[in-house]
């Protein structure tokens, strides 16, 4: 199916109000369009920069309705967007990605299940709904193995690692909801991760993989180039590819990866623009969230090609104070906006930019 | 003197709401500043990125008091603000630039004396009150010679060419308001300019030079690098800094150049981001944009340099109808959200990146 182009003028309607849904929203406006953000909460930092904006609970059918119709297509910052709040926009606007990539993308179940089925590798896995499930799998997979919940875990929350048998209990009293999954704990040797897009006409342009390193379970920093193989590299870009193909996927996708010598696991898919592609706006032509807003438009994809190396660095809770005084050369900030820097908390990316060797 | 920095979550307010304005609004929001768009005009484009917004003319006082009483700053999208306005609001916030930078930039005779007082070099030109001293500037400078208006001018508006001394009488009575200015005609190679920024703390951060080139007395294209000597160059960046110092600025400032063989002229300046500085969004570790912000805001000013070669394209009037379709590689498209696509309207840009030939 071939997305007809959105004119510029066209507004969009965001689910969310976080980092994510404001940095789409600038990135419309560059195209000439119009955000509409629909957040419950009133204090999103997304609402700093689109007078179009409605304050509801992802529940209040009603209020979706007159969102979706008030606005030329649907996207969402966010995985966990709930069927019921999918179904009630499909009626009234274009919801891109669809429903079936949040389906697959929010329940780790079926996500290794599709992962599975295409043919890529996924670390071993079972699916736990009670304490003897539980006990079955640790046999079958061994120890240390990390049980997680199947929904709304994100930035290593809704995971325990067991490293003993004894502690199955434990674990699968402390997460909810239930069912849950294990899976074997695989010891890589990095993680890497692949911003990929797939336009209404099946085309597809993909950025470069980047190494990504994690702080407290939380992203610390993005590497581009990462210091793995071309050959490898390639074949991260074709899994992440062949994903967004079987999805019938519009828009951008992130896919996580761990690499362990030569070989490869996809860890998880995110059907939204992802934190490890913040790189591609200090230094490719198109970034990713430009990228994003030309799928889900029907516009053609922009050009991924990187400029630079870039080191992409988040800022969490208190990193982010103070910032004017520590911005030496090479650095491109990027704040959220955030009032409050809680711990935990993504307030900001500084992308650190290394220039190319040579430019005419 | 030095500006204490502003904190992320200080609001800008900004005079205009055209697509300076907007982009000036968009990158504040990447620093995690709030904007506040301060235009009479309802359809202002800049109004979508920001929901903090104030119609009303430049000459309601009370309604510029409240909106600098609501803001941490003042900045301007344009040089014709007028001083009642500026004085107006430097009693409730910091305006910057200041008011001397308006007061000689919108006055092409004071602009000339400044910068022919500052030892560079402009081209020839009288003062013109009367036709009597018309005759006698024609006299002095010869013929072809420029008529201009010594206030308001833009993209070839109030100018007029004399090319022999019988044309002198219908000029003068064409160009309002007087006085006006005759400038000798220039036979130059080439234009160039130098997007320059100056901190607080009186520091410099110049963008290369850029190569313009008009079509119909507005800007068509800027190339960077410009096809000029690197000790030209240095000469032009140099002149820029001098103006930026001698008006004791803070922002971002662009200074247009002739350039003939060896020879360079000032020919006028903006004490605003620059249309021919819009290249630097595609290509910089910081774009002009965020220059202006992090002055203004007195924060460190950022790194101005250039990852890969560009070419800078206006999208005027109907050139940004069916864009989406004329999207290639290397193109970052850039528009500004106008309804309405006038002739000799400016709609967008397009950056033309061209990849640096290596990088690791």
């Amino acid at each position: 199916m071939t997305v007809e182009p959105l004119p510029p003028g066209s507004t969009i309607g965001i689910l969310g109000g976080g980092q994510l849904g404001r940095m789409l929203a600038l990135a419309a406006a560059r195209l000439g369009m119009k955000a509409h953000i629909y957040c419950p909460d009133p204090e999103s930092p997304a609402f700093d920069v689109t007078p179009r904006q409605t304050v509801a609970a992802y529940d209040d059918f009603a209020a979706l309705a007159r969102f979706a119709d008030s606005v030329d297509v649907v996207t969402y910052e966010f995985e966990n967007v709930p069927a019921e709040t999918a179904a009630a926009i499909a009626g009234h606007a274009p919801l891109r990605p669809g429903a079936r990539a949040l389906e697959i993308a929010q329940d780790r179940l079926k996500e290794k299940s599709f992962i599975g089925d295409l043919g890529l590798p996924v670390a071993p896995w079972r699916p736990v709904a009670s304490l003897g499930e539980l006990g079955a799998a640790l046999v079958a997979l061994g120890t240390p193995a990390v049980l997680k919940t199947t929904r709304l875990g994100y930035d290593g929350k809704g995971q325990r690692i067991i490293r003993d048998a004894s502690e199955a209990p434990a674990a699968f009293a402390a997460l909810e909801p239930k069912p849950l999954v294990l899976e074997a704990f695989i010891p890589f040797d990095r993680e890497i991760s692949v911003v990929v897009a797939r336009g209404g006409d099946g085309g597809v342009a993909a950025f470069e993989p980047a190494e990504n390193v994690h702080r407290n379970h939380i992203l610390h920093t993005s590497t581009v180039p990462a210091a793995i193989s071309p050959a490898l590299a390639a074949r991260a870009v074709e899994a992440a590819t062949r994903i967004a193909g079987a999805l019938d996927y519009i828009g951008v996708l992130g896919v996580e990866f761990f690499v362990s010598g030569d070989g490869l696991l996809v860890n998880e898919i995110a059907p939204r623009v992802h934190n490890s592609g913040h790189w591609t706006e200090a230094v490719c032509i198109t970034d990713q969230f430009e990228q994003h807003i030309r799928a889900i438009c029907g516009w053609p994809l922009g050009d991924p090609s990187r400029l630079a190396p870039v080191v992409m660095e988040n800022l969490i809770g208190e990193e982010a104070l103070g910032l004017a005084a520590r911005l030496g050369p090479g650095i491109r900030p990027h704040l959220y906006g955030k009032r409050e820097a809680r711990a935990g908390r993504k307030m900001g990316h500084l992308n650190h930019v290394r220039e190319p060797r040579s430019h005419g």
